[in-house]
């Protein structure tokens, strides 16, 4: 999506490490005006899809997503992290590991929140390696429902966590798809 | 606000050590409809003031905040919490109690997202001992900006944390205000 993709351009700071840093308008600070614009394209996109729900996982995810529940007027989830091994039966759960910061988070969704037979969009601001969607869609299963498919906004196409999912059938709508990024010589995209 | 209060005594529940469960609709999981009519109030209370920016703290404000800030069309930020000692001096901080989880956080917000002259209007999901409240009107008058208000959807009146920042001057207005509650007796309202 050219909006987007002009944004990041103009605003977006590559930092060693494969990080790209979009504090200013989508973490951290939200441009408001641009997070609507980027949940009618999801809607677009996702509008002839029954969905029932939306899940994301917190923190910033959650703005984007409750956009765009707003818009299909159904209620949103947010997966919690813990680091905690102390997990009550309640929850439907999955370990993600976090490229970024070199650790595993178990994400939790309390099971009263998902339902069987239901069909879920996921919601996320980044898809890198793509282990958070994986966990998302791994709760929705557990709970026997239907991953409709994945909203990204902006996904690190170069480390080809969306590959595998796409394979394994699952429909990824993603606004920017990076295809390779450096501090030297920014941001290009697919 | 009465479909707010309606929908506390319905669907909340009060657990020992003064804690209010709204998982299913404010928390975790979002009746987004609700919380739709909940941003419109807001607006409607707020909507005669200049507000330049939104301010909320990670991560269950972040969604009513959103719509807050859509209907403004103004910025969201976020305040980010941390539990490290390890601040770089490019953000403002605050430390601030959680009485629920018995810890100190420091709350963080870029100085790059707050600006001097400002008008910024706060909003959370809760308002007990008032402590998160502090913060943020802190880190907002560290900036130089001046706080319009505080949108807060649940005040428990009962911890009193709302009277202080009233005295001191500041605008609070409150969806639903518990005056008392207990699991055996439920919730009462203000």
């Amino acid at each position: 999506m050219q909006l987007l993709e002009e944004r990041i351009r103009r605003d977006g700071i590559v930092a060693p490490g494969n990080v790209l840093r979009v504090d200013s308008f989508i973490n951290h600070q939200m441009d408001m005006e641009l997070l609507d614009k980027l949940a009618e394209e999801f809607y677009r996109l996702f509008c002839h899809e029954r969905v029932d729900r939306v899940l994301t996982v917190e923190a910033s995810g959650i703005a984007i997503a409750a956009l765009v529940a707003q818009r299909f007027r159904v209620p949103l989830v947010f997966a919690k992290k813990s680091k905690s091994s102390n997990i009550p039966d309640t929850v439907y759960t999955c370990p993600v590991r976090s490229f970024t910061h070199g650790n595993v988070n178990t994400i939790l969704v309390t099971k009263d929140y998902l339902h069987a037979g239901e069909n879920v969009l996921l919601i996320d601001d980044f898809l890198a390696h793509g282990e958070a969607l994986r966990g998302l869609a791994d709760v929705v299963l557990q709970a026997g429902g239907h991953v409709v498919g994945a909203g990204i906004l902006i996904e690190k196409s170069f480390q080809h966590g969306g590959d595998a999912l796409r394979e394994a059938g699952m429909r990824i709508e993603s606004l920017a798809r990076i295809a390779a990024m450096s501090p030297e010589d920014g941001v290009s995209f697919l």
